[in-house]
């Protein structure tokens, strides 16, 4: 295995680092939101498209690339790599997190940090639980076509060897903010177990992180950061229900962080502007968050301080706005990205409204380029010792 | 007024003709498929995909363009040209399509060449005409919010100057296979006047293309002909209701081309690969067509002969099929497009078969490519004396 990390420089006021990652498909400069391409496409885009925005690397699925188009087809096609023609690093997640949307998500009509999904109470259908947990592995119902698939560390290690991922991560069960103490904690004991045959089934060519678990309770955190820790895992993954709020997220953080060693950090699923300064403030290295690609196709797209960002507005506009009919300027003008060299908000608010599909992608290539240079500026300011100015500047702002 | 129509190279056994239409805004090599562009997009690319292409020009949708996002709005934000941020040459249609499509259309759920919509019969709702016609203009309710405009030649004209486009065409009314006699002559008189109209309200620095109406009957496309190619128009259209089969059209093709000077003649909305050879052929200069970004959408993606395209599988594959699951080959080994470069049939199908957005753009890319390099060895072959040979070789393949 090709997998080393370097910490090049530690912040002296926060837990914050610049580091690299280097695997054999190249390197990986920490801190890092990784765009996810859940099925093999960062959705809307392609790999040139990845290329020219710079992206060092990708976090794919690995349930639903087991279930479409196949792993064991994706290892015929010569792995994920050559398939969706994309060179750099690839992350995969276990699958674990799946037992959670598609079991105690679904049926609590919840996300991972306990909100309520906006569209409100769901149908009994919607409600049905597509994952049933037990001790030999979740047992999950096909969302394509209703199949049952048992998922477990051994088969989660393979299918994540036949993607040929470069990182993977250890079986786990990610559970509900609505699940109580015990279940929780029988939970965090699976995931244990889990770990501990990840590590004797997992690929050596690619680098395993553990995952901890334990929800919102201290000394779960703590017995599964001790766990977890101990392992020789090549990294550590921050998973599982973090709380009810981001400031319960920020506590368990605190919590588990001062615990671990040198290795990299990632925080599963995360990704807000406010939770980057945060996390990394707390010594997060990477991070993978839908929510960049996904709240573009919805018409949000984001600006700088400069351009009006703002905590209150969550650094976004809406494109959908009729403020913007006859607006020639770019979404950010001090954005680098293609679609803000080349279009104004006029036109982009003109080809959401009427459901043009290159909007998707071009409101994508901003929001991803965005994201990418707000990472570079944090480990700029990292270097500088301005971590920390760059922060209030975009959190006070 | 920047417009000039070079023959380059006449075809010594047919009517196909080599060219050049230039304008202010670049040069269009004749025989040329358009893009079109209906609301300022070809449909899932943007303005840099189409440079990369090299798509010379685009057509976009005056009725569209004047609905969403209007086209006063475009002039105030520097006109067509800066508003889609595309340098070329662009055609703008009249308007008087929709007098069909949202008209008899409708109603005898029918399109231009008396095909009946694959749907069958549409409901009451569906089969509701969206466009009434008098010698005042055509009254359309808006297919967006219900609101009735007045279209008129002098509004038409009025609408593609705010839009700026190079290349314009006059307004008028295109009939439906169904039309009877009666009504088809009337139609083409109505035609007739609003052509002269179109003269006198035209901005003059547009390039203004008559059409030629008058059905599937010998006596009123001739009459059509020797009207509107008397007029001072800068190039000649030929548009309405084509008969009831390819062969009706290319019959009709031969009625009108001979009696036609030397100005470039547009075909409307016809595209399919053996209508090119054979329309060329004819004495064709410039088509537009929705197909091949459509049926790339619907996972319809063009091959050449060389890879088994052929008149019987219309030079498609469907990407949807079974067999391309694990098909490592590019869609067309032989073909020069972003997405034959870099992806296999498998992951196109893959992108496909989960809806992935980057799938749309992907097979649109390559169905232009391909249709602009089709276009190019046309060119070519007319310009080496062997363009029946290659016409040949495509359709008897």
């Amino acid at each position: 295995m090709s997998f080393s990390f370097t910490i090049l420089k530690q912040d002296s006021k926060t837990r914050a680092r610049v580091g690299r990652i280097k695997t054999s498909h190249g390197a990986i400069d920490t801190p890092y939101l990784v765009p996810v391409a859940t099925s093999a496409s960062v959705r809307t885009l392609d790999s040139e498209d990845l290329s020219i925005l710079g992206a060092e690397c990708v976090l794919s699925n690995t349930y639903h690339l087991h279930l479409r188009p196949g792993d064991e087809r994706i290892k015929k096609l010569g792995g994920l790599h050559t398939f969706m023609h994309f060179s750099g690093p690839i992350f995969t997640d276990s699958g674990g997190f799946q037992a959670f949307s598609l079991g105690f998500g679904r049926e609590h009509n919840i996300n991972k940090l306990g909100n309520i999904f906006p569209q409100g109470k769901r149908t009994e259908e919607k409600q049905k639980k597509l994952a049933h947990i037990s001790d030999k592995g979740v047992l999950f119902e096909s969302v394509y076509d209703g199949s049952k698939q048992l998922m477990n560390p051994k088969r989660s290690m393979k299918i994540q060897s036949n993607l040929g991922s470069d990182i993977i991560m250890a079986f786990d069960e990610c559970t509900s903010p609505l699940s109580d103490y015990e279940y929780t904690k029988k939970a965090m004991e699976r995931t244990h177990r889990w770990a501990l045959e990840s590590l004797k089934f997992h690929d050596k060519k690619q680098a395993l992180y553990g995952i901890i678990q334990g929800g919102w309770w201290r000394d779960l955190r703590d017995e599964s950061t001790k766990f977890i820790s101990e392992l020789p895992f090549e990294g550590i993954a921050i998973g599982g229900s973090l709380g009810h709020s981001k400031k319960d997220m920020h506590t368990i953080l605190d919590w588990v962080i001062p615990e671990l060693d040198a290795r990299p950090r990632h925080l599963l699923g995360i990704g807000d502007i406010d939770d980057l300064f945060e996390c990394v403030e707390r010594g997060i290295d990477t991070f993978d968050c839908v929510a960049p690609t996904r709240i573009a196709r919805r018409g949000s797209l984001y600006i700088r301080p400069a351009a009006g960002g703002r905590l209150s507005n969550k650094f976004r506009i809406s494109i959908k706005s009729g403020k913007f009919r006859e607006d020639k300027k770019p979404i950010d003008s001090a954005c680098k990205c293609p679609t803000c060299k080349q279009y104004s908000r006029a036109y982009l608010r003109h080809l959401y409204s009427i459901n043009e599909l290159s909007y998707y992608r071009l409101a994508t290539l901003h929001n991803v380029q965005f994201m990418l240079t707000l990472m570079a500026e944090i480990r700029e300011s990292i270097q500088k010792g301005t971590f920390l100015k760059l922060k209030k500047r975009w959190l006070k702002a």
